[in-house]
């Protein structure tokens, strides 16, 4: 099997695990117009990268992939909430993604914002739930990951730094560290716990652990510069969402030009790939997808 | 100690938790803006009737309250983030929380929506630390009930429903049934979790933990009532917000008129009362309880 079909085999499972969550929770009494929404957020084409490196991860441990499916779709509900959220129009105002209209153009702002709220709250349910692991400790310390991840001090955090930035002009000159700073948050925090996570589940010794952290770690900054240098080459017919959106963002190829931070890409690829050392051939799938995400802009 | 005096007790410790909580999210490297936010919404004069109701429901089984103060705090901050993105213009446009100008309108509409998210994760984060509860089964426990009474077929489907039948007129004569359903969603699942919580923690024997449900079942509803009623009656001052707020929102004083909205506040104190009687007199604070919420439009 190819990398990519395996990309796409693990989507599938994922987005069928989606699908059954959410008809769960329509069944449980949710709103249809609500679950509607969170099906349009949630649903249909996407890489599901997060989920990916999660299922890859457990992976070297012997945790088959059905049994990751649980943890692998809360990390993309968190995930699909966020754009949901960052859609809207007091965020970044976009009326296209994933080459569908976002939540609040095919419903509106307040389905979006709810829609978002139910998606984050239904990753934790996940978790929380036997199927995830059956050790109540191992899904304890997933949700505290996560949280960690997706809270104040990553992700939501990241996104507040990046509209102060646009919005509020704060810092007056954007510098290479503030931007690190706030794309580990943004999304390097959410990717770094997909690998976190996988080693969570498949009961990691601390030194894998902290090998897939930092895999993961420098895999999220690559794959932000990617996705800021496809960002300014780009058109929105291959990217599936309004392109040169970022303009006026703080990124890295906006504080280093192209091709400093080409360079800086082809380093986290090589960082990426070193800290994979210790698994030998288990983890070339892994070694795959740091490729696939720097081949994206080359 | 009287009631008044043990509920604000209370109230101080679960803030003080509240604010230890948030200088600790400030610590752990999240934007002081956000921060800022996230503390105009969380900390102030506010009754934090939930963790009240958490905190007694567990000191039924010997939990001291200190012990509880995690989950107290994790279930106000929920209360919280709910109040925030319900006041967003997109959805009730309010001004006024508590005496003091909405978050949005303290910082901006970005800005409360991500202070809202990164209080709904923190819950998560607190929920999942052993200072919860040594026990990791407890915890994920507790994670599970909170996401269910927080989620689309709880507070964020109740939500959902309130403004589908304000905005978009469905259903086109709100009933009785409906205005229940919605009401207990989106109001009644968390105090009913407040309750079951307390529960939870003191390890209750699964009758016990079924009363408790029905206790907060029965007074989430009243206290929908007496907001309701407080709100055609009241005024901004002693409210600390806007009132005649909810005209044209489906209400069971609108729906069944003043006089039968009364009576039924009375059937469901009554409801409320009954379900505690396995407890004895150790569930006296409680039947306060029942009293306080009711009193406040007698």
């Amino acid at each position: 099997m190819t990398f990519s079909q395996r990309l796409a085999q693990a989507a599938r499972m994922v987005d069928a695990r989606l699908a059954q969550t959410l008809d769960d929770a329509a069944a449980g009494g949710a709103p249809s117009r609500l679950v509607a929404a969170m099906r349009h957020a949630a649903l249909g084409e996407a890489k599901r990268l997060r989920p990916f490196l999660l299922v890859e991860c457990a992976g070297l441990f012997g945790v088959a992939m059905e049994a990751t499916l649980p943890a692998a779709a809360a990390l993309e509900c968190v995930h699909c909430y966020s754009l949901v959220h960052d859609d809207l129009p007091a965020m970044d105002n976009d009326d296209l993604r994933r080459g569908k209209p976002t939540v609040h153009r095919a419903f509106d702002e307040w389905t979006a914002i709810l829609a978002g709220d139910a998606l984050l709250t239904i990753a934790f349910a996940l978790l929380a739930t036997p199927q995830t692991h059956a050790e109540p400790a191992v899904r304890a310390e997933l949700a505290a990951g996560l949280a960690a991840a997706a809270g104040a001090g990553g992700m939501v955090g990241g996104q507040c730094l990046d509209l102060e930035a646009e919005k509020l002009g704060l810092p007056a000159q954007p510098q290479q560290v503030h931007v690190e700073r706030l794309q580990a948050m943004k999304t390097g925090a959410l990717i770094r716990f997909a690998c976190e996570a996988g080693a969570i589940l498949g009961r990691a010794a601390p030194d894998e652990r902290r090998a897939l952290m930092l895999y993961g770690e420098r895999l999220g900054a690559a794959f932000q510069i990617a996705d800021d240098l496809l960002d300014t080459q780009g058109d929105a017919a291959v990217m599936g969402k309004a392109a040169r959106k970022d303009a006026g963002k703080a990124t890295l190829v906006s504080v280093l030009g192209q091709r400093a931070a080409e360079a800086r890409l082809v380093v986290l690829e090589s960082d990426a790939l070193a800290a994979l050392d210790a698994f030998g051939p288990n983890a070339d799938v892994l070694r795959e997808a740091a490729r696939f995400v720097v081949r994206r802009v080359k």
